[in-house]
């Protein structure tokens, strides 16, 4: 069982804009990246098939918060955790920190499990297949935690 | 006095991802894109100086949530809408619509206002410029809005 | 018959870089944006279905040269005048001219068509359809060229 | 005296389009990570401060043949090799290869080497700083090679 993993993304010079910063739009690639890698630490891709259908997880919410910049060949953690597990969706939590520790970002992302309905070639919700949700838990610090208000405004 | 804006945003080929639908970090950049079309409407650039300073806009958070997907070519309109003004930030409201009416996502951003101290190069918050600030109003759909928490988590 | 076509593009924030320019990546997304505009101009998206059959456009060859840099809200006119017509390729030359005219770059693109096989779902080159070449013809100033060795090297 | 490096570069979901490949423009922001991690390997950043000015390397012409398509979570070696070096430029090859040693693309770049005036803020093309001149050196297969017209066209 996994509820968090960590991610180094080292800034490439196409992620900034002329402010000479990482442009705000980044950070939710960087987030995706993490979540991806997530998977593959799990023995999946996020792009998977299993039993014989098509799983994909749109994404139902982002939300980031900035607190100070990020700068061309800046190395950041991104730390994600699992903040909720539903029975067809899941809650990212992710936090952003410089390797000297400083926090610069905080960000949130819900995705939902869709399969591939095979006559009609759309995707609907589904169950997060077994095999993945039985790999993935809470993040102790959220276990506990009522539905959070920020998540759903 | 302007509190809202509207801007028609095609969608590229580039903006797609391999789900066959427009990237979840693009929505961002196209919130970005009404926002900056907003502030020419106004007879201003983004990027500007005024009284001998450089102003900036950085954003402290964003939040976009999806409900149905956009695919290349659509043609989406961006419906800004101004939902809060302080003395040095403003929180817009986007709604983003296909032709036919279907809304398709619904997004925020709040950005603070930034001059940079000419002396140490650095940006520091400052009041947003009055030449600006007389031209901004709150949409009078939010204007009686209690502090929103849904910004403020 | 079509063989040019014009196309005026912003530059928005999130295409420059931290030189304060546009990113040189973005110049190729430009020439796609005005070549997708070209293909609608003639009634057609460039991810079309004829006769039943799927066609696409891969990329076989791209090519820039830059002169001057873009800035951010600047306005480009791209201007896209097709170099070559094969059976199952296309030769696209752009030039970027700033609305005072100035250049700021010249590329060009060399694409194949290709026709989905619906039994294996592989995309294969195959001859434009009719319904788009008998639509497209080279530019004269292009027409008594000999075969361009930049283009082929 | 280095000639070439070689850099591996995982293919992110952000990165793919509508197509389920890699955007073409990507295998530029590709070349450019290349380029970057080339100057990090002599000990420099691309953006450098040297004997107190400021250099930048703007781009003045780009490549790319596209052979084969990349793909989500491919993993692609970009060789990047230094083609030719002027006393104001440098011009650098790239192969892409997977990882099973499939060459998936091949590109170049025409960078040259500015400095910024500290008068009036402008760059302009100066030489190669010795500190990273000295290090570099054109690749032994490109070294006899006379100037090539695939470069110059």
């Amino acid at each position: 069982m996994a509820y968090e993993f960590k991610w180094v993304q080292r800034v490439e010079f196409a992620d900034t804009d002329m402010a000479g910063i990482v442009h705000y739009a980044n950070f939710f690639r960087y987030m995706e990246a993490a979540e991806h890698a997530f998977f593959r630490s799990l023995g999946f891709s996020i792009h998977t098939r299993l039993d014989g259908r098509s799983f994909g997880w749109p994404r139902v919410r982002a939300v980031c918060e900035y607190r100070s910049p990020l700068r061309f060949e800046d190395e950041v953690e991104i730390h994600l955790r699992v903040r909720e597990k539903r029975s067809k969706s899941l809650t990212y939590d992710f936090t952003f920190r410089k390797l000297d520790g400083e926090e610069v970002a905080h960000g949130s992302l819900t995705v939902v499990c869709v399969a591939m309905d095979e006559r009609t070639g759309q995707m609907k919700a589904a169950p997060i297949p077994e095999a993945i949700a039985r790999q993935i838990e809470v993040a102790p610090e959220f276990s506990g935690e009522a539905v959070d208000s920020s998540i759903r405004d």
